[in-house]
């Protein structure tokens, strides 16, 4: 193993933005290291904060790092902010963001921006996330905004997902879904220094009363103001009442393999797709045949199934 | 080519409903409906409108069919719907438009939910898009919730998209990206009876004097009120103007290239996994796979590189 991935075992920080550089921009390397790291992984509280834009996620986030710091550990953070136009992104959140925890060596933020990451941004994440355990971060947090299929797949692979919600979504919380019951282990009303705190709590424990959770869990409701520091405290409790929950429960183990499978396929269809472009268009036929396609001269499922009809996959021998 | 086909060909409704339905569940003969319905596509204008939840996106985008409805087109619109629990989801959203819309024959709604599409939900909405454009359907207008990669790649399947705002999101507008500028063709200021209307409008102006268009387009900012219906007949007007412009420049082929390179990526990616999964392991393997991962006497990057070491894709004979 070669001197960089020494350093960031031994938690080297220039060694770890170097390395999650290369996870990110799918370097050469990048699987290899992957490869190296990957028992060095699997230890660490994977928790995933979840919330709208607007929550007040960044900075309750930011408070739970110190909390933690409190424990003496060290804490990475992953904050995925999707390139979309209609949110603050990567450069907004980190510029912010130095003024609270800069300064702390005890803490690493990344910021992920979401665009045309190979394989998917749930993959990306998860794979930034092995490179921060393997550097001794414990916990790691990732913090996404909660709306679309790839914030949803990031929150699958936490151990324990925390929903952020605000008072004054009055309106709102009537749309929120059942759905929301499989999400969230704990939600947290942040600024609750706004009215409307009581309404918010009787919207969730409503919503909660639709369903029961398989393993028993009931998720808390825990009331913040981050901006204050209040309830920090509380939360990193029920966060901690959780893992004693969770560490004897049947979830566990699911939510592993479920994270580990999904983990598992996203590299193969990443790896299997970049493969199959590469030796079916070596010179750059792919072109010509997009144009055939936007022609219609071509049907772009005729050429799938000629590609997927001469392929034969060879069984795995797995020990 | 069956029965079923030849109905939605013409139009009918129930046979597009029941066509749609198939895709979005990748029934059996899914890709086959697709295969055949291939070449009647292609030829309508498919108009993507994004904006953040709460913009009035889908009043707007009903008042915009409603106004293409006058000049007798049959309208489709997809509305995706993030099943995120922050959104009110495909439920909550088909009940208020039914209340608009439902009652004219001459629009076909369809809401998508973005749970466990394989593909991806991107892939899932070209090809329902595919569907409706073969039903005769032109405009197809697809809705989305801005926010998330999934939401970016669908808006780039359409030729034309347009970016909803509303005045008040003052704070926000500073936290926009200079990214506004590729994804927005049309501008819309929503909900103009209320307050902030120019302070908005010159920061959009600001943002588009960030940049300029390869292609020389100059984005329009409209304004509109959707719930009265006022500034509606404008749009449209400015979509045409885009359409007038878009057909004779340059970036029309690039922008219908790169979709249809995105639809076979997308396809490739989907049968390649599946069929993986279903070669190699087609016992139920996987599952001891993901548990030896688990448990990390495996590790998931050895085992993709051994399955794609073993492969030999054939180069395709495209005439």
């Amino acid at each position: 193993m070669d001197r960089l991935l020494q350093d960031l075992l031994k938690g080297d920080t220039r060694a770890l933005s170097r390395v999650i550089t290369r996870v990110e921009n799918r370097s050469a390397d990048s699987l290899d290291i992957l490869r190296q790291l990957f028992r060095h992984t699997g230890k660490s509280q994977i928790i995933g904060v979840t919330g709208s834009p607007g929550s007040g996620k960044s900075t309750l986030v930011d408070r739970l790092a110190a909390e933690f710091r409190k424990k003496n550990n060290t804490v990475g953070i992953i904050a995925v902010d999707p390139s979309s136009p209609f949110t603050g992104g990567a450069i907004l959140g980190d510029r912010i963001r130095m003024q609270t925890l800069g300064v702390d060596p005890g803490v690493y933020i990344r910021s992920m921006a979401t665009r045309g990451h190979l394989g998917g941004l749930a993959a990306a994440t998860a794979d930034v996330a092995a490179v921060l355990e393997a550097a001794g971060k414990d916990p790691v947090l990732i913090e996404t905004v909660g709306v679309g299929q790839d914030e949803i797949d990031i929150v699958r692979l936490a151990e324990i997902s925390i929903v952020v919600l605000v008072p004054g979504m009055g309106d709102d919380i009537q749309a929120l879904k059942a759905g929301i019951m499989e999400i969230g282990d704990i939600f947290v009303i942040n600024k609750c220094d706004r009215p409307g705190v009581e309404k918010m709590e009787r919207a969730i424990l409503g919503l909660l009363s639709l369903g029961h959770r398989a393993d028993g869990w009931q998720p808390p409701i825990v009331k913040t103001t981050a901006t204050k520091g209040e309830g920090v405290a509380e939360l990193l409790e029920a966060i901690d009442r959780y893992y004693v929950f969770f560490r004897n429960s049947i979830s566990r183990s699911r939510k592993k393999q479920e994270a580990e499978r999904q983990r598992l396929i996203n590299l193969l269809e990443e790896r299997l797709v970049n493969t199959a472009v590469e030796q079916i268009f070596p010179d750059g036929e792919l072109n010509d045949l997009v144009s055939a396609i936007a022609e219609r001269r071509q049907d772009p499922y005729s050429v799938v199934e000629q590609i997927i009809r001469s392929l034969r996959f060879q069984r795995l021998n797995i020990s």
